[in-house]
């Protein structure tokens, strides 16, 4: 059997696999297709130049040749679908392996024109799992970058007054949205895109992808989770920090350390061959030893319920994960470590760490402290 | 024969039409159904508190519950197909309807499980493209901040020296890259994301895609297209203008002037009714009157080789388009009115304006002046 055919047709910009494969970033669908060991791509003419000159394939074919034999064909309004086609004819291919996000309408369009397709599951590539170590230091770069705008951001929050238990700087409050925009100001300068920063302050933290919002409060636990792309390389990075501005109650404290406790467990079980599940089932045993439950309280879960980990590299979450349902690790696979605790009552504690998996263990790509309390 | 059920899974950060949907922004895949008049999401343990307050929908649900029935049902490891499966059977849903973008490899997984699956053509939600008077606002307030960044870009190049034909600020060369990161640093600080901004001189600017590198050159055509989206309401704006710092050659001064008339042509055809084909044919003719021919130049198009425009909202391309493949334009669309020509020997030009359609006419959403020469 011949090694099969893989197909992919999308915009380069919002899929991370044709970039990879291609590294040529176009806004606009086009059609990548590797056969035979060659790898070509479809270009309209609005992007035909730029393509030949940057697209790591082995060719570039005008889309508009395609098109006009589509219409020889007889169809009046050829797409993407009669393009694709046309070159799949004349490759004498009768089989193609798409990613699993491959649009239906696309996949439909060639089966009822009589070829076979298959989606792969994630990931589509498996070689984009384990990173390169020019990867490896794009994802560190990235990493650098954004400790330099964390520091800042909480330069801000150690500068601040406190009055009546609100943070203030310069004489008004200093909120989340101030160091959510402080960050982001600071990355563009880096050349790096933070989207979604989350600054959220006691309970708002609890709801772990709320962004936060409102004044800053003193006593209480402040997450900051940043997890920009560099707009040069494209990858990314990601960190969580959790701090006090004053003094944590003594609930909060325990939280801290245990979520300290069971990072340092799960970074000390990461290496080449680990399993995924059983990291994060670690976690939470530790959690579970030191008294944390996870649980829903009136209709609000509480404790420990997203995974320990994620995958990062040219998108923010890629595989593997390290949760319920986890992956073996490899090396080269870089990956989030961010075990966390959420009590409204108390607060909500998020540290995370960006390690790369070696053979015997991991290689952290972090360097930001890690301290709860800020009482200068 | 029952209205059709629609059916979504997807991230509402990538997938427009679910945040359209639903106005609640996720970043992880999930599950959205439209049956028997009443719109549900299913929700993840870590996004149930934030969706049950943001999203737009008559019901969430949670997802938990969903996974739980399948692993009752004897599936292992359930995912969100496992779990769209039982709201289906809940739901006594035989057949849904989904996006052409939908993912193949979760329609698949329903087809085997005895589902119907078919996806309806773009757009999927056709009062998408109609937008409503609040649309229209966060649209024109979108291109208004753009038009404020592109001013202090403009005044850049007007402030500039020209030494040995080069332009210079601040005793340093002024590039693309320095007035894409001013454009993108303004931009930001009113709350717009710019990406892939161009600043693109002389020859640079006819491949239309290239975002424009090195120092800008006097007397030479310099394209200016920015087209940000809001970070708050997420609608986005789009603007050209072409320049020159200093003269322009005849050639290129009759080039800007037919693109400016075969603009005023469009902008003249544009109403509830008219035909984007036809607009689009038009423009062609002006341009082939004038003397500007289209076609391959040694392996390189020059003339007129994109689209007249193209609708925006949510997304920076939407439909309808004006184009060889156009569609019939409606109150309310809005749509961008963006011709060019571009001869590597003279030069680029591309005027673009945003305009919403209206019964009789369009209203033009854009009022940034148009002049070639930068003189003073």
């Amino acid at each position: 059997m011949p090694p099969q055919a893989t197909l992919i047709i999308a915009g380069s910009e919002a899929c991370a696999d044709l970039y990879y494969a291609t590294r040529f970033l176009a806004p606009d669908p086009f059609v990548y297709l590797r056969a035979d060991g060659r790898s070509l791509i479809l270009a309209s003419d609005l992007e035909i130049d730029r393509a030949r000159r940057q697209a790591r394939v082995d060719e570039v074919w005008p889309l508009r040749r395609y098109e006009e034999r589509a219409r020889g064909r007889g169809v009046a309004s050829p797409g993407l679908v009669e393009a694709t086609a046309e070159v799949l004819r004349e490759l004498g291919l009768d089989a193609v392996v798409v990613p699993a996000t491959f649009p239906l309408a696309y996949a439909d369009g060639l089966r009822a024109r009589g070829w076979a397709v298959s989606s792969r599951p994630d990931p589509f590539f498996e070689a984009r799992t384990r990173k390169t170590p020019e990867e490896v230091a794009h994802i560190a770069e990235t990493q650098r970058r954004t400790e330099v705008a964390l520091e800042e951001a909480i330069q801000a929050i150690r500068e601040a007054e406190v009055r009546d238990g609100v943070l203030y700087r310069g004489g008004a409050p200093l909120t989340s949205e101030a160091v959510k925009a402080l960050l982001a100001r600071r990355l563009l300068e880096l050349e790096c895109l933070a989207r979604h920063s989350i600054v959220a302050c006691g309970a708002d933290g609890c709801d772990p992808h709320h962004e936060g919002a409102g004044p800053l409060r003193a006593n209480e636990s402040i997450i900051l989770d940043v997890f920009p792309q560099s707009l040069t390389t494209r990858y990314h990075a990601d960190i969580t920090r959790t701090v006090v501005k004053g003094r944590a109650a003594d609930a909060l404290k325990r939280m801290y350390d245990a979520v300290l406790r069971a990072q340092e467990r799960a970074l000390g079980l990461i290496r080449g061959g680990a399993d995924g599940m059983a990291i994060h089932a670690e976690v939470e045993a530790v959690f579970t030893a030191a008294g944390f439950e996870t649980g829903e309280v009136q209709g609000r879960m509480q404790g420990f319920f997203h995974g320990t980990g994620h995958g990062l590299g040219l998108e923010i979450h890629e595989p593997p994960r390290i949760a319920k349902r986890g992956a073996t690790l490899r090396p080269g696979h870089v990956v989030t470590v961010e075990p966390g605790l959420y009590y409204p009552a108390w607060g909500a504690v998020r540290i995370e760490d960006l390690v790369v998996v070696t053979e015997g263990g991991c290689q952290n790509l972090t360097r930001f402290p890690k301290f709860l309390e800020i009482v200068d």
